[in-house]
C-alpha cells in the first residue's frame, strides 16, 4: 500500500518540493530552480527528475507512491490544462498528463493560491473547517476558496480572484489589471503603503511615519506602538478589507477567513481591524464567521498539493 | 426500475407540485394552499398527503418513484436541515428525515432560490452550462449559485445571499436586511422604482414616468420607448447591478449568469444594461461570461426540486 506523496510548489524563481506521509507529515522539503528559458520547456522534466532522484535517495519504490500534486502560477482548469502562466512562459499545457508520463505516477495540479488555500485547510490557520477563504495579502491581493474540503476552481480557473474585486469608484490611479478601485490597491503590502503616504500628505498630526519612505510592517509595527495616524490608516485598510470580504461571505458563506502573505505578520492586531470593518457590511447569517491567521507561509503550497493528490486518488 | 421523481416548491401562500419523468418533461403540475397555522406542524404532512394523492391518481406505485425534491424559503444545510423559516412558521427541523418519513421515500431539501437556479440550469436559461450565477430580480434581489451541476449551499445555508453584497457608502436610506447601500435596494423592482423616484426628483428633462406612480416595468417600457430619463434611471441600475456581479464573478468565475425574476420580464434590454456595466469592473478572466435569461418564471423551483433528488438519489 502506497505510503507517500510528494507536493510541489512552481514559483517563477525556486521550485519547492516536499515528501509527504498520507497524514501530512512532511518528511522531506527542498527546493531547486526554476528555469524559465526556452518557454519554460525544463520545468516539467526538472521536477520529475527531483521526483525521481527523492525516490532513489530514499529507496522508494513507485507502488510506495500515491501521486505528485503541483500548484502552477496561473489558472489551471479542472482537468489540469493550464491556460497560461506568463511566469513560467507556459502557453496552454496539461500538466496531469506532462508530468504524468514523465514519472508514471498519477498528477493533479491545480492554481498555487488554490491549492495553498487548500493546504491551510488541511494542516495550517484552517484546520477543523470545511469551507474556508484564504485572502494572502502580499505583494498583490491572492484568494483560495475551499469549498466542503474541495477547491473552488471556476469556469476558466479563475475563481478566487478576490484582489480584483471593485470597491471604491473614487479611485484616481490604475489596478495592476487596468480596473480602478480594486482591493488589491489598498490591502496588499503596496496598498497599505499607499494608504499610508495618502494619510501622511494630508496629516497635521504628530506620527512617527514619514512618508516615502515606509514599508506595510512600518505601520503595522506604528499600530501596535499607539500612532494616532497609523491607527487611522489602519482602520482604511480595515474598512476595504472588511467591505470585500462581506462581498464575498453574501457569495459562499465561508465558515472562516484565513488570512495569509506578508501583512499577517502584523498578526492579531490585523484580524481586529478586518472584524470590525466587516460586521457593518456582512449579511446576517454570515455575521460570525470566524477570522483566523495562516501558519504554513511559503509551505502552504506544498502542503495543498500533496493533498490535493491525496484526495485525487482516494475519491 | 423507477419513472418518475416529484418537486415541490413550497411559498408562503401557496405550494407548488409538479410530477415528472426521469429526463425532465413535466407530466402534471398543480398547487395547494401553504398552512402556515400553529408553526406550519401541516406544511409537510399536506404535501405528504398530495404527492400520495398523484401517485394514486396515476397508479403509480413507490417502486416507480425516485423519490421527492423540495425547495423551502429559509437556510437549508447540506443535511436538509431547515434553520427558521420565517414565512412557514418553522424552527428548526430536518426536511429530508421528516417528509422522507411520511412517505417513504427518499427526499431532498434546499434553499429555494438555490433550488430554482438548478431549474434553470436543467431545463431553463442556463441550459448547456455546468457554473452559473442565478440572479432573481423580484421585490428583492436572490441568487443561487451553481458550481459543476451542484448547488453552492455554504456553511449556513446563505450563500448566493448576493442581493446584500454592499455596493454604495452614501445610502441614506436602510435596506430590509437592517444595513445600507445593499445590491437589492438598486436592483430589486422596488429599487428601480426609487431610482426612478429619485431622478424625477432632480430631473428637469422631458418624460412620460410620473413620480410616485411608477412600477419597473413602466421605467424599462420607457426605456424601450426611447424616454431619456428612463434611460438614465437603466443605466444607474445596470452600473449598480454590473458593479455587484462583476464582484460575484471575481469570486465564484461562473461560465454564466441568467437573470430572472419579475425584473426581467424587460427582455433583452436589460441584459444590455448589464453587460456594459459589468464589463469595466470585472477581472479579464471573467470578462467573457454569458449573460442570458431565465425562463421557467414560477417554475423554476419545481423543475429544480425534481432534478435535486435525481442527483441525489444517481450519486
Amino acid at each position: 500500500m502506497a505510503k507517500y506523496s510528494f507536493g510541489v510548489d512552481v514559483g517563477g524563481t525556486t521550485i519547492k518540493m516536499g515528501l509527504f506521509d498520507l497524514e501530512g507529515n512532511v518528511l522531506d522539503k527542498w527546493e531547486i530552480i526554476t528555469r524559465t528559458e526556452n518557454g519554460g520547456v525544463n520545468v516539467l522534466p526538472d521536477i520529475a527528475e527531483a521526483v525521481k532522484g527523492k525516490m532513489s535517495e530514499k529507496s522508494i519504490s513507485k507502488e510506495d507512491v500515491v501521486g505528485v500534486g503541483i500548484g502552477v502560477p496561473g489558472p489551471v482548469d479542472a482537468k489540469g490544462v493550464v491556460h497560461k502562466c506568463v511566469n513560467l512562459g507556459w502557453g496552454v499545457l496539461n500538466i496531469n498528463e506532462e508530468l504524468g508520463k514523465l514519472l508514471d505516477l498519477p498528477v493533479k495540479g491545480g492554481n498555487d493560491a488554490n491549492v495553498a488555500a487548500l493546504g491551510e485547510m488541511w494542516k495550517g490557520g484552517g484546520q477543523g473547517f470545511e469551507s474556508i477563504v484564504v485572502v494572502t495579502l502580499g505583494t498583490g491581493v491572492g484568494g483560495g476558496i475551499i469549498i466542503d474540503g474541495k477547491i473552488l476552481t471556476g469556469a476558466k480557473g479563475a475563481a478566487g480572484e478576490i484582489g480584483h474585486i471593485h470597491l471604491d469608484d473614487q479611485e484616481t490611479e490604475t489596478c495592476g489589471c487596468g480596473n480602478r478601485g480594486c482591493l488589491e490597491q489598498y490591502a496588499s503590502a503596496t496598498g497599505v503603503v499607499r494608504l499610508a503616504n495618502r494619510a501622511l500628505e494630508k496629516t497635521t498630526k504628530t506620527t512617527c511615519l514619514k512618508a516615502g519612505e515606509i514599508s506595510a510592517k512600518d505601520v503595522w509595527d506604528a499600530v501596535k506602538a499607539g500612532d494616532e495616524v497609523a491607527i487611522e490608516i489602519a482602520e482604511q485598510f480595515g474598512e476595504y478589507l472588511g467591505k470585500g470580504l462581506a462581498s464575498i461571505a453574501c457569495v459562499v458563506n465561508p465558515e472562516a477567513f484565513v488570512i495569509g502573505g506578508g501583512v499577517s505578520k502584523a498578526g492579531e492586531v490585523l484580524l481586529e481591524y478586518i472584524r470590525k470593518n466587516y460586521i457593518p457590511y456582512v449579511f446576517h447569517a454570515s455575521r460570525d464567521v470566524q477570522f483566523t491567521l495562516a501558519t504554513l507561509g511559503n509551505d502552504a503550497g506544498i502542503y495543498g498539493a500533496a493533498k490535493l493528490i491525496l484526495d485525487e486518488t482516494s475519491a
